[in-house]
């Protein structure tokens, strides 16, 4: 069973402050095992990086089968059943059109002394996608990834999929077709970060590196962020539905099972101002579980991370939502937009009953790659502009630097920088 | 003696890629000291905190006297020397008023399905700024950090500086009573970085870190990351200077002297078209170097790190700057607005013969905290939006979801989750 817990009732602050600080993840110490795995592949390259994939994933690669050959990707693409062909088309069509409007705009002034100040967005040239193999190798990741990416403007886009026993996910090779990914290698782990971050004679290194992992991946893209940028460490996945008594609880127990089928500490947590809702959606909860192909996982991170939180109104129910800061936060309400004016610390937001957490996941055309495990308080989704960069522009012509000149030099003076200031006064005329 | 390299002969990009992967730090091995004392704040809070500064700083401390009183705060701004009061007030309204542009636009539409798509932009609410103390102690960076914070909308921005001995230098407290910081506390080192990660009994806990610090500081901001998020891990400062026939070579060399006098592996490097100017600004650099203060600092500087390039051409030029990817990159050249258009990787730019870096550094209003060791490659300098968050919202109506359900379904069916098609399924009346 989930906790149920009632805003109202003695106790609340602390078991909401448990449910907060509760870990989700089973945290593996291999930091040190992965440092040895990088300096290998820093100094060996490629021979390091065959070696640790024949021990990992039980392949023997050479440096030309390291990277799928255009005809494999080829074969996975047409090989498609057409109607998955098909919607990955319709979803890859929907992301690059939402992502298309995210583009930003260079803004270059002259303010009122005549200095010229600016930001001019680049693309970032390179890029790693990591995929991971087995059963969490999604075609849907791999357009949420790939597609902000190539619509930023990157040139050139690295994807890593381990493929244990020679086993490859077809899908996914073909949803990099769609997607446009440039090259991709059949390598995973730490080995393959080490690979992107660093370079072999066979996979030029990337300027960043995005994607989930394992703790392996996580503990890697932590170590090599600075030589490269990486994105968030994502956590389990997490979805918080808040709902009122316009709710119909057959769909919200829908959506709460969806998002705890991921398992490995998938969190659902239903906020409802009504108590029968949240009595019937415990209920269907139940009913709906003995449908589910994955029943057991389901059930079991239900059971362990579900949580049934009642309140005493949608402004409170607001307030928990920004404390527990979801990466997914549906607003199964009536007015669903006065609500999501309330919400401030979400990774996205859904709107109204019509909007299951699912469709965003495939085909809403928003992305699904979100900050999870509370950094919804600091970080955002995915989008166009982590593969793109800042530079700010300066220049000042001899009036507006006459005119600068005195604070600027009197500030390093302050600083005991003398050599800076005086970079200012030797283009003084005086 | 700084290297020189001709582009042109033989050996020259060897010697450009040493010059490219040399380090410039000592890297310190501080992880496991910095986890210990991470642990220690997060397990006993204000005690281990108190325990850590007298270890470390020689400073007894009390719950009490480890924030700064407002009466402290307000001394230290009373008690400044006017024209620095006013040189700190001119930076200030310069930097706030261009970081007010850069402030972020919501954008919610409807596409052609009916579809609400969008992007919310909100501030994160709770910040940290890490103040080094000793000679690195800038009251100019407290600005820089501070300003786009609170443009950004961060009601809570809580700094910290180590007072090693009971020193503090009081222009860093007067500028962070100018830019609006709303709580100091006189703790540094990892175990500052963990109560403003973790929160003790008197330092309530922040969402991001941001500020540069020593490797002690780093080290903890890349393990707590995660937890809050982070700003760059900040290196030694570097200045690129491209010049043409048209260049000042003591300007040239005033500024290549500017950056070298920052010390601990700051670099200076100059790319010219022109022989000519680079023997000038060789010999100007060593005439130059007499009359300043910290000549010893600047002069090894300058022949440790230091580097003169000659090129065939500007476009030359800009190919080495965007591999150099340098943090700061002066355009000393007749048409700097043309040679711009080639540079992609850099932190900042500065237009033409009349803006020194140093203007940026205090009073030009772009912000000076920018990416360093080839990061610029993949990571922006400073700015509102690293101090906000987006928020992406979807919304369906029936007719939309209906549209879209098939595509959905057949996706998650693909990825063998059930009950995400399911979860779209049971909302179609069929």
């Amino acid at each position: 069973m989930p906790q149920r817990l009632d805003s109202a009732a003695p106790g609340f602050d602390a078991a909401f402050e448990m449910l907060l600080g509760s870990k989700r993840e089973a945290s593996q110490e291999v930091g040190d095992a992965v440092t040895t795995i990088l300096e290998d592949v820093r100094r060996r390259g490629d021979e390091a990086l065959i070696t640790l994939t024949e021990r990992f994933d039980r392949q023997s690669l050479t440096p030309t089968t390291l990277r799928f050959s255009a005809d494999e990707i080829d074969a996975a693409h047409r090989d498609l059943r057409p109607e998955v062909r098909e919607a990955l088309e319709t979803a890859h069509g929907r992301i690059l059109s939402h992502h298309e409007k995210q583009k930003p705009q260079d803004h270059i002034y002259e303010d009122h002394l005549g200095v010229t100040l600016g930001t001019i967005w680049t693309a970032i040239e390179a890029v790693g996608l990591y995929v991971p193999g087995g059963t969490a190798s999604y075609p849907s990741s791999v357009l949420m990834n790939a597609v902000p990416a190539k619509v930023a403007g990157v040139e050139r886009l690295a994807m890593v999929v381990p493929t244990p026993d020679g086993i490859v996910n077809p899908v996914v090779l073909a949803a990099a077709r769609i997607a446009g990914v440039d090259e991709i290698y059949r390598v995973g782990g730490a080995q393959a970060v080490a690979a992107l971050a660093y370079g072999t004679e066979t996979i030029q290194p990337v300027s960043k590196i995005v994607g989930p992992g394992n703790a392996y991946v996580a503990a890697a893209k932590r170590q090599v962020f600075g030589t490269v940028g990486i994105d968030m460490i994502a956590g389990p996945s997490e979805v918080l539905v808040i709902a009122d008594g316009s709710a119909n609880p057959a769909w919200v127990a829908a959506d709460l099972l969806a998002q705890a089928e991921h398992g490995g500490g998938a969190q659902s947590i239903l906020v409802t101002t009504d108590d029968a809702l949240a009595d019937a959606v415990e209920a269907e909860v139940l009913r709906q579980l003995a449908m589910l192909p994955r029943a057991e996982i389901a059930g079991a991170g239900w059971d362990e991370y579900g949580a049934v939180i009642t309140v005493g109104s949608l402004e409170e129910a607001a307030r928990l939502a920004n404390r527990i800061a979801s990466e997914h936060v549906e607003l199964a309400v009536d007015d669903p937009r006065a609500l999501m004016a309330r919400i401030r610390n979400a990774g996205a937001i859904f709107l109204g009953h019509h909007t299951p957490e699912a469709i965003g996941d495939y085909v809403g055309g928003s992305n699904h790659v979100l900050p999870t495990a509370r950094s919804a308080r600091f970080a955002s989704g995915l989008g166009v502009l982590d593969f793109m960069k800042r530079t700010s522009v300066l220049g000042c012509d001899p009036g507006s630097l006459a005119e600068l000149a005195g604070a600027a030099i009197t500030l390093a003076d302050t600083e005991g920088l003398a050599a800076h200031g005086r970079s200012v006064s030797i283009r003084l005329n005086r």
